[in-house]
C-alpha cells in the first residue's frame, strides 16, 4: 500500500496476518530507504515494526495511551498515524522530530527522549482514567535497558502495589543502545531461554501441567524438584514479585503470538508486563549483525552495502580526544577509572575498556548510580572518570550536589555533548549544565577552545586534587589542530588573551570563540580594536584578569551556547556588581528561556541570533558614542 | 558502663551477650534522656541498638566500611565511636551533627542525609578495594524505604551483576518516615511473615529439608506442591533474582541471630543481603507505639509521658497552610489530586488523604517517579500537587525540566523547606531550588510573604493554565496573621510595594522581608527613604515594577535566603544590563557559595552576614555620596 496515504491506523483493523506482513515489509523498505539519506535511529524502528502494527490493530489509539519510552523507536508509529510524508525532513530544522512530539499528532500522547519515564507518565494517566471513571488502555513500551533507570524501576514499584490496569509492553532486545548490563539484564536473559509460559496465580493448575519436571504426576525425586524450581526461577517470578501479571516471552515478530498475548493481557486485571522479544535492526542485515550499538542511531549509508558515509572532517571526535587522553593517563595512573552510564560506544570508551577491563564500569542506564559510584571510588583515593552526557547528567544532578560537591570529592566528570546537539532536538541539547553546576559549591567547570587544549584540561581535572572538576565539551569533531606531544596543567581558574584590544571586550569559550574572533575581525575593518579571550574556566573566574578588565572601563559582551539564565554571562554579571564595577556595559549573547528545537546547529544558531553579523552589531551598540562614530 | 569513655569501637570485640545487653540497655536509655532535651531522630536510632553493637562487634571500622544510609540512624554508631559527649549540642550550631560527617571521625566514611545513595557509595569503595588487593569489607545499612529510590534500585542491578563482595544490610523497620508503600514493600512483608529461612544456591538438598510441604518425602499432591511454590515466592527469590545471597529475616534485636548470620555473610563470595528486622523506637513505648512516623524526627519532649513540647508559636506550619487550601480547593475541583514522595506527615497531607483517598499517592522514596507521575496526570487535564521539600526536589531536576517544563504542563509544585532548614543541616539546606528552578523555560516560581498570600498562591496556582508553577515556601510556621475568607488570585509576575521610599529599593520575598522593612526602619531614622518591595515572583520578573525603578535610578538591594550564584539577585541583574541600565547600582544579599551546616537559622544569618544591621549598613554604603553625608 501507499504509506504516505495514511491518515491514521484504523484502517489496521480489518487487516488480515498475510496483509499485515506485506505492510510490515514495505514499512521496513521505506525507512531504509529514507534513513539512508537522513540518517536516524534504524535500528530500534526495524526491531519495533510487527510489535506496532500489532498494538495500534489490537488497541484503539488515541483513546488507548501508547507511550514509547525513549522515543526514538516511535518511526513505525509516525508512519501508521499520518506522517510518512514527512519522513525526508526527519530530525531536520523544522522538519519531523525523531521523538513523539504532541504537536505533530493526536497520537503522540507523551514526549520523550530521555529514557524510564513512560511508567511513570502512564501511572498518571492510569489514575487519570480511573479518577474519571473512564476505561481506556494505558500502553507504556519500554525497553530492557531503559527498564534499568532508577525512575522505571520506582515506577514498577508503585503500579505494582497499586494494582492499577496497566499493560506495560517489555520490548526486549537485549541492548539499551549499547548491550545490556546488569542483574535485571540476567533476570530477562533467563526468561528469554527459559520457553514460552504464562503466569496466573490463581491458575496453579495450569501452572504445573506446563512445568516440565512436574507435569501432571509430580516427580519423585528431589533432582526434578531442583529442575522444576529452577523453571519457577525463571518464570516471572521477578516481576510476579513486584504485583504484575507477567506474559511471556512473546515473539515480537510473529504476529499471533503477539495478538494472543495482547488478548491475554486485556483481560486480566491490575498490572500486566508482556515481555517482547525483538531484534534491533530486524530486516536490514548490517543493522541486525550490529552487537555494539553502531547502528542504533546513524547518519547517511549506502542501503546495498551499508557502508556507512562518513563525514568529512577526519579530526577526531572530541569524545574520542578526551576519553583517549584518558586512557593515556591510566597507564602511568592506576587511580584512573572510567565509569558509563551506557553509553560505552558514544563516549568513545571502547578502548578503555579493552585496556583496563578491571577499571571500567558501564553501570547501564542509570545516571545517579554512576555518579554517586564515582563519589564512592573517589572516597577511596581513586580518581574516576565519569563520562556522560550533558543532557543526561541533568538525572544525576542531586548526586552531584548532594554526594560529590558537597563531600568535595575528586571526581572528574566528562560533560559530552554539551551545547546544542542538533538532530536529537529538544529533549536532547546540552544547554543547562552550566546554570546547573555552576551555583554547585566546589565545582570546578571548564571548556576548551579546541583539541589541544582538551587533552591539557583532561590532564589538568586528572592532577587536580581539591574536588570535583567538569570538562564540557561539544558534540562531534575537533578542529584537527596540532597537538602538543607533553600534556601539561592549566591553572585553575586562568583564562588566555587570544586576541589583544582596547576598545571592548569579548568573554567566551569552546564552540563559540570563532564566532567570536570573526565578528572582532569585522569590528577591527571599522576601527575598532577588540579583546577576546578565551574564558576556558567558567568556574572560577579568572578574577584578576576580570578586574582589570573592568579597571579599563571597556565594554564586555559574553557569548555561550548555553542558557542565558544562570549562566556564565551571569556569572560575569555578578562578579561586576559585587566587585563594585556598577557602571560596566555587559551584555551577554546565549540561548534564550525557552527550548530549542532539532535542526542543524548552524540552523538553530541562525535563529537564535547568535550570528557572527549580529554580534559584531550588538557589541558595536555597546561602544561609546565617540567611538561609534569613529 | 560510661558511654562518655567510649573512644572507639573495639572494646565491643570482647564483650559477651549479657554484657551487650547492658549496654543496649544504657545507650537507649542515654538517647532517651538526650534527645529528649535536644530533639532528633529518636525512633530510628532507638530501633538500631544492637544491630550497631553487632556491626561494631563482628566488622572492624574503619577498615571495614560502614556505611549509613540517609544517616539519621548513625547516633549509637556515633556513640560507639567516640561520641556521647557531644549529644548535648547535636544538630546545634557548631555541635554534633545528626548525619555521619567525615570530619567528625574516621569511622565516618559516607556521609548522607539524602537517602538511597549508599549502596551505589559501597559499590564504588568496593571496586577500589578490589583494584588496590585489599580485604575489607563493605556493608551499606539500608532501611526499606531507601530501598524503593530509584538510584538504590539502579545500584541493586549494578552490584547484583558485578557480583563484588558488598555486604548489604537491609534494616526493615516496615517505616521509611511515614508507613511505606510500594511492591517491593510487599515483597518484604512477605519475607517478613515467612519465617526464618536460609538460601544458598547449590545447597538445594539443605533447601529441600527445609520446604514444610516437600520435606524429605515429596508430596504427591497439586495443593502441597501449591504450598511450597508460595514458600519460594517468599523466601527471598526476588532478591537471588537480583543476584544476591539473601540471609533471613533475621531479629535485628537479637544478638545470637545477629551474629550467626554476620558469619554466614562474610563466608559467602559475591553480594549479600542480610534482611534485618527491626522495630523503630524500640525500648521506648511512645515511640514504639507510633504508626505515622510522629517519632522519627522530633524536637523536646518530657520523657515520662511521652508528651511532645510544643512549639510557643500557635500559627498554622506552613506546610499545613499549603496543603490544607490544597484540599479545600479539591472539594470544588475533581482534577486536583496530590502526590508526595513518602512525606504524608511532613507536608501535611494526612487529612487530604483521609478526604480524598482516591486522589492521595503517597509514592515512597521515589522523587523523580513521583514528578514525572504529575506529568502524566497533567497530561489528562488534571491538577496535580506535587508536595516535595526544595532539597529533595533536586532528585527530580530532570523530570521538572524534561518532562513537566519541556512538555509545559499544568503541575503545581508546593517547594517545602525552601531557606535554611536549621537543625537538619547541610544535606538539607533548601537553598539551591530558585538557582535550579529559575533557568528552566516555562516555570513560574513564587514565594509568600505570609499565610495570606500563601493561601492566595495556592489559589492562584491552582488556576494557572499555562504551564508548571512553583510554589516555595519555609520550613516552620507561618506569623498568625489574618487570613482572606475570599480566595483570589495575583496576577502572574506582579509585585507588592510594602513600603514607599525614593532613595533605595529593597527586592525581596519570603522569610527575608522582615529583615528588609526592618533595615528601612534603621535608615529611615538617618533620614534615608527606602522602598521595599515583596519580589514574590521570582519568575517572571515585574518587569513593568523593575523598569520604574531603574528609570528612577534607585540604588536596589536584593535579599534573598538562597545560594546567590544564579539565584534571584542575578536575575535583578541580567534584567538591567538586558534592558540597558548599565549604570545600575545593584548589590546581592543571599548566601555565599558554599555550604552551609546545621544549627538554628538565625546563627547560621547571622554567620553568613544577612542581618538588619548588616542590611542596613550595605544599603547605606550604596547611597550616592550626597545622600550619605545628608
Amino acid at each position: 500500500m501507499d504509506l504516505l496515504s495514511i491518515k491514521d491506523p484504523s484502517f489496521l483493523k480489518k487487516m488480515n496476518n498475510a496483509e499485515l506482513e506485506e505492510l510490515s515489509s514495505e514499512i521496513r523498505k521505506f525507512l531504509i530507504e529514507k534513513l539512508s539519506k537522513t540518517g536516524g535511529h534504524i535500528g530500534p524502528n526495524l526491531g519495533v515494526v510487527e510489535l506496532t502494527l500489532a498494538l495500534h490493530k489490537c488497541f484503539s489509539s488515541p483513546q488507548d495511551k501508547i507511550l514509547w519510552d525513549v522515543g526514538h523507536q516511535s518511526y513505525v508509529h509516525k508512519i501508521l498515524t499520518g506522517r510518512a510524508a514527512q519522513f525526508d525532513s526527519l530530525r531536520q530544522y523544522k522538519g519531523l522530530c525523531g521523538f513523539p512530539k504532541m504537536s505533530e499528532s493526536i497520537h503522540d500522547v507523551w514526549e520523550t527522549g530521555h529514557s524510564s519515564t513512560s511508567l511513570s507518565a502512564a501511572m498518571g494517566m492510569a489514575i487519570s482514567r480511573d479518577i474519571k471513571g473512564e476505561s481506556n488502555f494505558v500502553i507504556p513500551v519500554i525497553g530492557d535497558g531503559a527498564l534499568t533507570g532508577g525512575m522505571a524501576l520506582e515506577a514498577l514499584n508503585h503500579i505494582g502495589d497499586s494494582q492499577k490496569n496497566i499493560t506495560v509492553i517489555l520490548n526486549d532486545n537485549e541492548m539499551s543502545i549499547a548491550p545490556n548490563v546488569g542483574a535485571l539484564h540476567n533476570v530477562l536473559s533467563k526468561l528469554r531461554t527459559a520457553g514460552k509460559y504464562k503466569w496466573a496465580k490463581d491458575e496453579l493448575e495450569y501452572l504445573l501441567k506446563k512445568i516440565p519436571a512436574v507435569g501432571g504426576k509430580l516427580a519423585s525425586t528431589a533432582e526434578k524438584v531442583k529442575d522444576s524450581l529452577k523453571y519457577l526461577l525463571t518464570s516471572g517470578v521477578f516481576f510476579e514479585e513486584m504485583g504484575f501479571t507477567y506474559f511471556g516471552p512473546i515473539d515480537g515478530h510473529n504476529f499471533n503470538d503477539l495478538f494472543e498475548n495482547f488478548q491475554y493481557a486485556k483481560k486480566t486485571d491490575g498490572p500486566v508486563l508482556l515481555h517482547v522479544i525483538t531484534k534491533k535492526g530486524k530486516g536490514y542485515s548490517p543493522a541486525e549483525d550490529d552487537r555494539i550499538g553502531t547502528w542504533h542511531g546513524i547518519g547517511q549509508y549506502k542501503i546495498e552495502t551499508g557502508d556507512i558515509i562518513k563525514s568529512v572532517n577526519s579530526a577526531p571526535s572530541w569524545s574520542s580526544l578526551v576519553s583517549e587522553t584518558v586512557r593515556k593517563l591510566a597507564r602511568k595512573d592506576k587511580r584512573i577509572v572510567a565509569v558509563t552510564p551506557a553509553m560505552p560506544v558514544g563516549s568513545k570508551l571502547e578502548k578503555f575498556a579493552e585496556e583496563f577491563p578491571d577499571r571500567f564500569f558501564d553501570v547501564g542506564i542509570a545516571e545517579q548510580h554512576a555518579a554517586t559510584m564515582a563519589a564512592g571510588l573517589a572516597t577511596q583515593k581513586m580518581k574516576p572518570f565519569l563520562a556522560i552526557y550533558s543532557t543526561f547528567l541533568q538525572r544525576a544532578y542531586d548526586q552531584v550536589l548532594h554526594d560529590i560537591c558537597r563531600q568535595n570529592l575528586n571526581v572528574f566528570i566528562g560533560v559530552d555533548r554539551a551545547g546544542l546537539v542538533g538532530a536529537d532536538g529538544e529533549t536532547h541539547q546540552g544547554v543547562f549544565d552550566i546554570s546547573f553546576l555552576r551555583h554547585l559549591p566546589n565545582m570546578v567547570l571548564m571548556m576548551p577552545k579546541d583539541e589541544n587544549e582538551g587533552q591539557h584540561m583532561v590532564y589538568t581535572a586528572l592532577k587536580y586534587d581539591d574536588g570535583p572538576i567538569s570538562l564540557r565539551f561539544p558534540r562531534g569533531n575537533g578542529y584537527g589542530v596540532p597537538m602538543d606531544s607533553e600534556l601539561k596543567q592549566i591553572p585553575i581558574g586562568t583564562w588566555e588573551i587570544l586576541r589583544k584590544g582596547t576598545d571592548a571586550t569579548i568573554l567566551t569559550f569552546g564552540t563559540t570563540i570563532p564566532m567570536a574572533m570573526e565578528a572582532a575581525l569585522i569590528l577591527e575593518k571599522q576601527g575598532v580594536s577588540v579583546q577576546v579571550v578565551n574564558a576556558r574556566f567558567i568556574k572560577p573566574l579568572d578574577e584578576a584578569m576580570l578586574y582589570n578588565i573592568f579597571k579599563k572601563g571597556m565594554p564586555v559582551l559574553t557569548i555561550e551556547e548555553a542558557i542565558l539564565q544562570g549562566g556564565f554571562g551571569s556569572a560575569i554579571l555578578e562578579y561586576a556588581h559585587d566587585q563594585g564595577f556598577h557602571n560596566a556595559m555587559i551584555e551577554r549573547v546565549g540561548i534564550p528561556d525557552k527550548f530549542i528545537e532539532h535542526g542543524n546547529v548552524n540552523e538553530l544558531l541562525n535563529e537564535i541570533g547568535m550570528t557572527t553579523d549580529k554580534i559584531a552589531l550588538k557589541l558595536h551598540s555597546m561602544l561609546p558614542e565617540k567611538k561609534k562614530r569613529a
